[in-house]
């Protein structure tokens, strides 16, 4: 049995001798068909079978270069999306999302579906038919993402002004429109993914990642996410406790790097087995995501990571760091994570999983 | 040929010896592959094929009890909508999509594609087959309609307080939580449709419909049509033209009144030629609707409608009726178009489609 379930009390960590119950997550009946990770079974060790010995990754291959295969990578997906919002009419909506699709990003999660495709792809690395397989979902993810960054940067939202380095989609062309950017972006994804799959992956296939990415987005994902960060807004986090800001994570960014990956395996013909070690390895590195994203935010400056940081302390918000447990537990944390990760990833071909490997590393010691 | 493109001069109306031009639709390449129907070639009866002689639809049936069956279809429809959204966990945002889902509408769209589904299905209305394979396409037009209706509305767009007679999404549940509830109902047409049909349709025909859903919600359909919508407003209908009020409600409304219906033929499992008659009807009945709303809107008060009525005008938006032609010239339309949606029809068994020649009919006379 590998579901772990958010809920399960055992699993929690018991801050300050309190136990914190939320009523909104303490029954997700979304997430249990789901390999549910939490933090705090990583910080207390109590995850079960997900727990393996000390020093076990030092099998994998760790010399892989990793910033020539992700620039490489970011490359093709960048041309790719280019190709993929063409500047037809009306020219107003496309240059929009143009703007936030088109610069700045750095496209981990397409990435991470193009990189955990290529394992299951018998034999044609050297013909390119991995990235092929993949690419128009890898291209989908990314447009999924942006659509959720141009809506929750909206003033009725979080409200944020720079995002990627540039004033965000409704600072440049005005709320309706973004609005309307976020929904094209997301109409486009299932869009592109299904007419450019065609004849390249079967349409049982085409309709099971249709399904995965449907669900991330909803709320059974990011929107869930979205919706209890809203609520979260100038709550104690004391008193908010740390289940929530776990649910707010596993949602937010957990969800759509989990998708990435799963419907990297769908495309590329993997077995249920392999499905379900990715999609572990894949929550793994959102929790470490945004683990590093929370450290991030409260030791860098805007200028730094070319968004607004501080940010979510002024507004009252949640951040990992300063709820509860302080930064340096959160490293620890971050280290336990991205070895978790790795350890998902024993049995694959080693070579074909180095970039996973890599990848796992790259997000747990990123400084933007 | 049957395309008949939008931007063809000979087909416009060259009102008051004006020839309007409007850049931004006057090379929409999106809709070039498309059945495109104007109003004015309807008005100008110079359609080419699409005109067939006076009384031709006298042929058909036109004694179907279309009332009934537009109630036992809708409360069909509104018990599959009931389901696909229960009440679960974060209870804020599945209370905004069911206020928005589940009470009010008339349920047109996925009426359309049950009915358009109807025809092609061999022998199976008995045991209620018919019904089946086009349900959970049928639930997912809809939810792509009210999802555009809840962001349509919101104080940056339309800025809309009545919706189907009760107050606006965002009126009740705040700003935030409308793009949210919207951005729930987008993605959930998309999970609804592939998981409901699994076994139903083949993943070909799931996949097809996918792609069709897709683009109409995007830059070739609802999108776009709201984007020219927002930046029409204060223009001088003159000005502005008949061709910009065209693109709008073809993209606005007949797109996805279309897709409803091609989609119904293709979960039916129909063919081509079929697909291609039901989506130049869909698209006439896509403008009669339009037509029939714009006479509406000057004509009928808020209390009668359940919506804002009159708040085109006053907002300086353009109207059919009052640009250019005058009322009783827009009545006359209504009723050419209808008359031109019903002559696809012939050919079918017309026993299975007096629905849609009783949707037609429906459309053109109703008075809300």
């Amino acid at each position: 049995m590998d579901t772990v379930h958010l809920i399960s009390s055992s699993l929690f960590i018991q801050s300050k001798g309190r136990r914190y119950t939320y009523n909104s997550i303490s029954s997700v009946k979304s997430l249990q068909k789901r390999t549910v990770l939490s933090v705090s079974s990583v910080l207390t060790s109590q995850g079960g079978d997900m727990i393996l010995p000390e020093g076990t990754c030092n099998d994998l291959n760790f010399t892989f270069d990793f910033k020539s295969y992700m620039i490489r990578k970011a490359e093709s997906v960048n041309a790719a999306l280019d190709v993929s919002v063409p500047l037809l009419k009306p020219l107003t909506i496309q240059e929009a999302m143009r703007y936030s699709l088109l610069r700045g990003g750095k496209r981990v999660r397409p990435l991470l579906c193009i990189a955990a495709n290529t394992p299951l792809i018998a034999a044609c690395e050297l013909v390119g038919g991995d990235e092929a397989t993949a690419m128009s979902a890898a291209c989908a993810v990314e447009m999924i993402h942006v659509s959720s960054l141009i809506h929750d940067d909206l003033p009725c939202m979080d409200n944020a002004d720079v995002r990627r380095g540039k004033p965000t989609n409704h600072k440049v062309f005005g709320e309706g429109l973004a609005v309307l950017t976020g929904d094209a972006l997301l109409a486009l994804a299932f869009e592109n993914m299904t007419v450019v799959s065609s004849g390249l992956v079967s349409p049982e296939r085409t309709v099971r990642a249709v399904i995965e990415l449907a669900k991330t987005i909803g709320t059974k994902g990011l929107v869930a996410g979205q919706v209890i960060d809203l609520s979260s807004e100038g709550l104690n986090p004391e008193v908010a406790g740390i289940e929530r800001l776990e649910f707010i994570h596993l949602h937010k960014t957990a969800a759509l790097l989990e998708a990435a990956a799963v419907i990297g395996v769908i495309m590329g013909g993997g077995t249920d087995e392999e499905m379900e070690k990715l999609r572990k390895y894949a929550r793994c590195i959102g929790l470490l995501f945004q683990v590093v994203d929370d450290i991030l935010d409260v030791t860098k400056s805007t200028e730094e990571l070319g968004k607004s940081t501080g940010k979510d302390a002024i507004a009252g918000k949640l951040t990992y760091p300063e709820a509860l447990l302080g930064l340096e537990k959160w490293r620890e944390l971050a280290e336990k994570l991205s070895r978790k990760a790795k350890e998902q990833l024993l049995g694959f071909d080693s070579d074909k999983v180095a970039p996973l490997v890599a990848l796992a590393s790259y997000i747990a010691s990123r400084n933007n």
